[in-house]
């Protein structure tokens, strides 16, 4: 009964507010505020038939049991069976253009009591982002973690007062009219970017452009999958749409191509984007920098394209091209949008003034006037709330969805038991007894090699882990021999194929993470290629996704690639980032303990720098030793002569060089720096005991840049490394050249004696 | 005489060698080879006139006085007048033959005897970089820095044994059989990727993915620059063309398409890049990442694109493409020529295991067999260095190019003047009297602010200084007012619009850089997003290029953005990064001597980070301080009670500190350390009289990561910073609740003393 045109309902002049309209097809809503409740879609909930669709016409909303013939498969066909334009519900046009204009001048108004934030984004995009949130999207503002709930990004970030207007509107507890009103100060929910860790509702942290729509990426990777291992032709327990909102520096940025290339190779029909064309970026008409096609380079990626030519005002054409995405199921959807950046001030729209800066009291003034919005500064009237509120229809989705998974999990236990296991975001019981051990009987390896080990390993109990590299599996050892590739056509696969992307490849890891549904992944390149990625896994560390990323060939001793490939500042470089976990394992009893570590450490992402080159087990290494992130692999005193502090393949070098101070009838202590955050975190008298303020000869060594090393050899210390570029020759010419040898650390701890 | 049809000539089957063959229009050419002198060629050069191109056909290729009908400028026409297809020379085919064999068995050959290295591009593109070296591109070997010479790049750098073979068969001294046998050495002119620094010939440093590619935008920029200011209707001074070859991998990193739409927006018309479409990545066929379609994605950039479908063997179709792209003025061509990798290897070619390791000696003998290859290794038969070798040729073109110039010298002397001082490389004498003076009367200033004032003034005595920003130029302050911007219509301004492309825009600044015309270059965005283009940034380093890299909003001073947008660990980032200077000036002297420094260092490159806000003058900061790196700015005593260390903007909180201690009878000195990296390269005796080691009390205060500043502040001292991410609020307020006050400094001295 909602498939009617959305043009004849437009044009009905109904005035009466519908909760949830034109969202829930199949769905009771109740409101708080003063409704007309639509008896109608009162649907029984007895049993999973009735939780099928009650109008054949809108079966893609549906929540569960879609008829085989559109459900996303392998097999999928490419068009789903009906397409119908949504229903704009019997919302009166004026309360709809209330509602934009509510979201407009919320932006306006927190932007202008904060002198500082962006309005010309939330003010053109208002209409897009009001069909999204009030027509559209599935969620439940009481619980913004529902797992089924559409996820939206806001790949502009810098309009994050759009988004914050929308989850205030749509009834989320995080943003209150008081955090409107603290927009960008200290403390409030309202930064000045949307960061999922301060805002419940918003999914992933942007402003960094590009990485939101990598973001996405990941978010729609983690639904297919997902929704391919658990769904059942009766029962389906994943099912979302992923939106995103993305503006021309997105697109200008390569990360987005990346995404978008890896986005259209998958099929990911679910993913929907939505290209704020505004025309306009801070340096002024986007004419001076970026005059390509978008639309037909997203047909080059493989993406369903289409062009909505007065996003402004045309909400029609929005409905219908949000309807169209939906009906295209093998393909993401790319919609470019053509708006007007700060829509209706009469002086700065479609100016770059109105981009990143308040438009002032007086521009303000005139906006209201142009708009017809007489109300005071954060006032909505109570028929924009009446319209735009999804407390109850939130409510119900969450419990029919509940309802059904139990279901589900009673006819299917096995996969109900590990889909629940799964998305509470807990370890499985006992899933360390999975690790690998190594003894110092063990066969020399690459920590490359001993990490797939330990993937391969995990994957098995853990049902949640997946990932993939950079096109360099073969490199990096990080294929899970036991599973395929996640394809269009296999998309329950695990290994993902990131081609050359490591931007792309780290933002998607972090839209994995994201999904808030437990899957762990890790992403893997050389420790090079960081540089090429370190916005991303910035992000990681930001907006506390645990990711793993696995970095090998982790210094010169990869050898013959020579400098271009040879990290010389990126230990130092992430171990000044903060929240992360930077681990440089000896060996695999090392390569354990960092695994265990980062997979238990869902809120803080690590990197693995592993080697190419074989290194032996040591007799003082432990999967414990690591979780002190610096500790004493080699003891002759409390007190020794020196202490040599060294990590991963240089470890071997400081227990060779400590044999030979012995025999120099020194006592020697050996330690192990693999992870300083993590030996930032003892107490300063397990410090002590591992470097002794005492001992004045302390020596580090590593194949990398010194800095930040001083701190742990203090003043009458030396610190042994490589502060210049590499070269390209065999590792050994290197090490020996550069003077990363033992020689080098017994004459530097003499020195300090 | 040379506008011949090569298919008529390719089956002609004559067998002498012609050097310089289908490349020199109107040159005359001399070989020490045996060859046949084309006596047509040799023109009188005894005037402009005779200067003109000898053939109407062959236009495009003359040195000077193009018709006015075919030159580039701002209302070029599309296609140039006549396009014939290349004469592929009297070369039998044999020969041809010979030599694109000989350029694929010198990189097997190196590749075995290194057992490292990656001979399937080699290979695959020996054909089509056999018609660019031998039958298209200007150049001379003997002087690998003529100006005017055509530029190549390989993108695909690991496929950099294509390159030396090249380089070799040319006549380059760099690259003699001893150095290819030397193949990824220690010391060897023939490291495992190209380094622009160790192998005269190579123009620029590749490997890392993408950008080669970007950094040919920034050589065909600097070219259609150059060719726009200096170039007169009868004087050409300034016309090559940028070559490059890319992979997939490079296609697949966003910071190609990030280039390519930039190229594409300043319709580059002198850059050709072929696409080495082979369809093979480490991971295995492109099909499991890489399905989108490129040449319809390059044609959405605004590219004028080809496709050559059987690039191993089909020339005459590589010819025709290239002479297509010159005939195309008005945009730069993207040529995919479709080839196999690791052509001729029975049973390794077009599979991922001749990508990047030596083919084995069994393959060697079978691929040897298969191209009917009977020579040792390394060994090249007499007539494909006659045919390649380009020694005279290469004589030829830079003397009518050197006696050209001395007639434009002398017809325009003052330009003539400008021009030779330009590409001489050297600093026009006094150009630092055009640096503005501050002085602790000046207005409290942003550095950012300040950086914009220094600019403009530098641009007006520095006849090559040009830069922007990526859509960051009203923020970053970077505009060049007395400029317009560089644009397709307007090719000789000084603004670069890079858009919101930060990792294009290193790459491009790099490649502007390396064209060695005596351009200085600076590019700009938001310190932060130095992680977009920090790969770019680590190359400005490794291949000596001194692009200055302004960076604004350099700390939590940015306030209201929030953590995503404020650097906490990037100071520390980039210290740890070899030969980079990282300024962070404290107010406007500090500003004008970190820019003294950075516009000198042309080996070096530098970063200045700048505030946001402003900053006072303070008394005793200086430009020759700078120059120091570290520096007392306030000196109460040889061995003071605290030594106070800060940068930039808390300089202004080290001297509040001092002030207050001194009011507690403290000796206080006061160092700013402005440039550690300047700091380190002074005296023991200096850096003492700085930081005497006497003195424990020393408190170091900077508004980001204390990593590194334990070397300065010693055992007993403390270093103040920010540890974790920031947050959105106003600058003040995150100072205050960050403690990156004069307070925390007092506490910490007394606490040290």
């Amino acid at each position: 009964m909602q498939a009617v045109q959305a043009s004849s309902l437009a044009s009905a002049g109904a005035t009466f507010a519908a909760a949830a309209a034109g969202v829930s097809s199949q769905k009771n809503v109740q409101m708080s505020a003063p409704v007309c409740r639509r008896s109608a879609t009162k649907a029984s909930l007895g049993n999973f038939a009735g939780l099928r669709r009650v109008s054949e016409s809108r079966s893609e909303t549906a929540a569960f049991s879609q008829p085989a013939a559109v459900k996303r498969s392998a097999k999928k066909q490419g068009i789903r069976a009906t397409a119908a334009v949504k229903a704009p519900s019997k919302v009166s046009p004026e309360v709809v253009d209330k509602s934009i204009n509510a979201i407009r001048f919320l932006a306006i108004d927190a932007v202008e009591k904060a002198n500082s934030g962006h309005p010309g984004l939330p003010m053109g995009c208002a209409p897009m982002a009001y069909v999204l949130f009030n027509e559209t999207m599935k969620f439940n503002p009481k619980n913004p973690y529902w797992f089924n709930r559409d996820r939206f990004v806001l790949s502009a970030g810098h309009g994050c007062m759009l988004q914050y207007a929308l989850l205030h509107l749509a009834g989320y507890d995080s943003v209150k009219t008081e955090d409107l009103s603290q927009f960008r100060q200290w403390g409030s929910k309202t930064p000045g970017h949307p960061e999922n860790f301060e805002t419940p509702g918003v999914e992933v942290t942007t402003g960094p452009l590009g990485q939101g729509i990598a973001n996405a990426v990941g978010l729609a990777l983690a639904e297919a999958h997902l929704a391919a291992r658990y769904n059942k032709p009766d029962a389906k327990v994943v099912d979302h749409y992923t939106y995103c909102i993305l503006g021309d520096g997105c697109n200008m940025e390569g990360i987005s191509n990346e995404a978008g290339s890896l986005a259209g190779h998958w099929g990911l029909g679910k993913l929907i984007c939505l290209y704020d064309d505004n025309k306009i970026s801070i340096d002024g008409h986007t004419d001076i920098a970026f005059t390509e096609d978008v639309q037909a380079r997203f047909d080059a990626l493989g993406w369903h394209t289409i062009h909505v030519e007065e996003g402004n005002t045309d909400l029609d054409a929005l409905r219908k091209a949000i309807d169209e995405a939906k009906s295209v199921t093998d393909k993401p959807t790319f919609i470019k949008v053509s708006t007007t950046i700060g829509f209706g001030s009469p002086n700065k729209a479609n100016t770059h003034g109105v981009h990143g800066a308040a438009l002032g009291g007086k521009e303000v003034a005139a906006t209201r006037e142009n708009l017809g919005w007489p109300y005071e500064p954060f006032k909505v009237p109570d028929e924009v709330y009446a319209n735009m509120d999804k407390t109850d229809a939130g409510a119900e989705y969450e419990k029919d969805w509940e309802s059904a998974l139990a279901k589900y999990v009673e006819k299917y236990p096995e996969e109900g038991a590990e889909f629940k296991q799964l998305i509470s975001g807990k370890l499985p019981e006992g899933w360390e007894k999975a690790l690998p051990e190594f003894t110092t009987d063990s066969a020399a390896d690459a920590t490359r090699n001993i990490s797939q080990t330990v993937l391969n390993a995990v994957a098995n109990v853990l049902p949640g882990f997946l990932g993939g590299s950079a096109d360099l599996a073969p490199s990096n050892m990080t294929l899970l021999k036991q599973f395929g590739d996640f394809q269009k056509a296999t998309p329950a696969e695990r290994n993902l194929r990131y081609g050359v992307r490591e931007h792309a490849m780290g933002a998607i890891a972090n839209g994995i993470h994201l999904h808030n549904s437990g899957l762990i992944t890790y992403d893997a390149t050389f420790f090079i290629f960081t540089d090429y990625m370190r916005a991303a896994i910035r992000l990681s560390a930001l907006s506390e996704a645990g990711v793993i990323h696995v970095m090998t060939h982790d210094s010169i001793g990869l050898g013959e690639d020579g400098p271009t490939h040879q990290p010389i500042e990126h230990l130092a470089s992430f171990r000044a980032m903060p929240n992360i976990y930077m681990f440089r394992p000896a060996d695999g009893k090392e390569t354990v303990g960092a695994y265990k570590i980062a997979i238990e450490s869902r809120k803080t992402p690590s990197i693995l720098a592993l080697s190419r080159q074989k290194l032996p087990h040591l007799p003082g290494t432990s999967v414990e030793g690591v979780a002190k992130g610096g500790y004493l692999v080699e003891k002759d005193a409390d007190k020794p002569d020196v202490v040599i502090l060294a990590t991963g393949s240089e470890l071997e070098i400081a227990v060779a060089a400590a044999k030979e101070l012995r025999g120099e009838g020194k006592k020697v202590n050996v330690a192990s720096f693999v992870c300083w955050e993590l030996f930032e975190k003892q107490s300063p008298e397990y410090k002590e005991s591992v470097l002794p303020k005492s001992v004045k000869a302390k020596v580090s060594i590593e194949a990398g840049s010194t800095q930040g090393w001083h701190k742990y050899v203090g003043d009458g210390g030396k610190a042994i490394g490589v502060d210049h570029f590499g070269a390209s020759a065999p590792a050994g010419a290197l090490y020996k050249n550069f003077g990363i040898t033992a020689e080098k650390v017994v004459e530097a701890a003499k020195a300090s004696l």
